[in-house]
């Protein structure tokens, strides 16, 4: 498969513009847990072809919270940050999987922006798209207990690997929720009490996918 | 003044463009306290020329909290969330003061958007500001302390009211921070032992501008 049937609005551009295009991209690879992009470097916009990438906001302190996640065919704005100047925020970006996707120079794409009005509601309709995705985050921060938001993230990742037995950790989990470790770990065996998960070293298999789902929603 | 003079990119729409939105434009005056938008309406573009705006979101048990404020020259997208399908949030606008504005017919604008570049590109920087801003709260939510955030907000009042006398109620500051009445009070007696308010009914005096901004800033 080729950058342009991956690419949103290809057909709506003009030839020169698919060739000026063609030009500014590169397709980089990279293995599970390279550091991408970093906080207002403009690395330039990132489609994804093949893995998965997330992005995350730190404080000062250190702690993270999970903004989003990309998959293959999401465009990612805001590691080009540079080239819409409204856009004050810190972002970092990492691989989660062994990733390969394509970076599309900055400065091409805010001339594409300028001179294409596909390209240029592109751009809002994936901003409005992560913008809803914040919305969301914020309601769950302010107005939802900590036990339903491990449990949506548990069933959320269940659906990513495809596959009830999740390898991960409480810290990475506590990383995705902007919490700490030992709160996670807590509520985790909480929801083991409630037969809900099964807690081993290093991995966490949901034993009762229902009962985890009515959790999350009420 | 005029809406030729309000509207962003005026200039560099085509006559045929300037008519149009002209003509799919009304001016609308409402009192202090008018809610204008709410949830997922279609009300159409906000373009205030006079007055002040808030925009808040609202938990299913009714806590609210501010999202951002409109003043004059501020131009509002999310009361036409219809325009574009990636936005899929609930917003509420309300008047904060005896406000005067243009709303502009939502089919009207999604054309201009789709036709004109420089209108699609106005919409990207307006939603990448408002997106900053969902940021921003994002990290005073998880990060900051409530003493902190009251006291933000109050600079943010006096310099907003131009005095430091705010005729305030603590369930409107608990509506903007996304908090509990109770919270509040508890947190400015704080603030008033500690010497930088005064409380007396229905307002708060800022007694020790200094003091609370550092607070606000640590």
């Amino acid at each position: 498969m080729e950058f342009s049937a991956y690419f949103p609005v290809w057909s709506k551009l003009t030839p020169q513009q698919q060739t000026l295009l063609r030009e500014n991209t590169v397709l980089r690879k990279v293995s599970k847990g390279t550091p991408i992009h970093s906080s207002t470097d403009c690395t330039g916009l990132v489609l994804v072809r093949d893995g998965q990438l997330r992005a995350h906001i730190l404080s000062e302190g250190g702690r993270e919270i999970t903004m989003y996640r990309l998959f293959p065919r999401d465009l990612c704005l805001f590691s080009a940050a540079c080239i819409m100047n409204s856009l004050q925020f810190d972002i970092h970006i990492t691989a989660e999987k062994d990733t390969e996707f394509w970076l599309i120079h900055p400065d091409t794409f805010k001339h594409l922006m300028e001179e294409s009005a596909p390209v240029a509601n592109l751009t809002s309709e994936i901003m409005g798209s992560r913008f809803s995705e914040a919305m969301w985050l914020i309601e769950q921060i302010l107005w939802k207990s900590l036990d339903k938001r491990v449990a949506a993230f548990l069933l959320e990742e269940s659906v990513i690997e495809e596959s009830d037995n999740l390898q991960i950790t409480h810290e990475t989990i506590a990383n995705h929720l902007g919490t700490h470790r030992e709160v996670v770990t807590r509520m985790l065996r909480y929801l083991q009490n409630e037969g809900t998960v099964k807690l081993s070293r290093g991995s966490i298999a949901i034993t009762d996918t229902r009962k985890l789902r009515t959790l999350s929603e009420t």
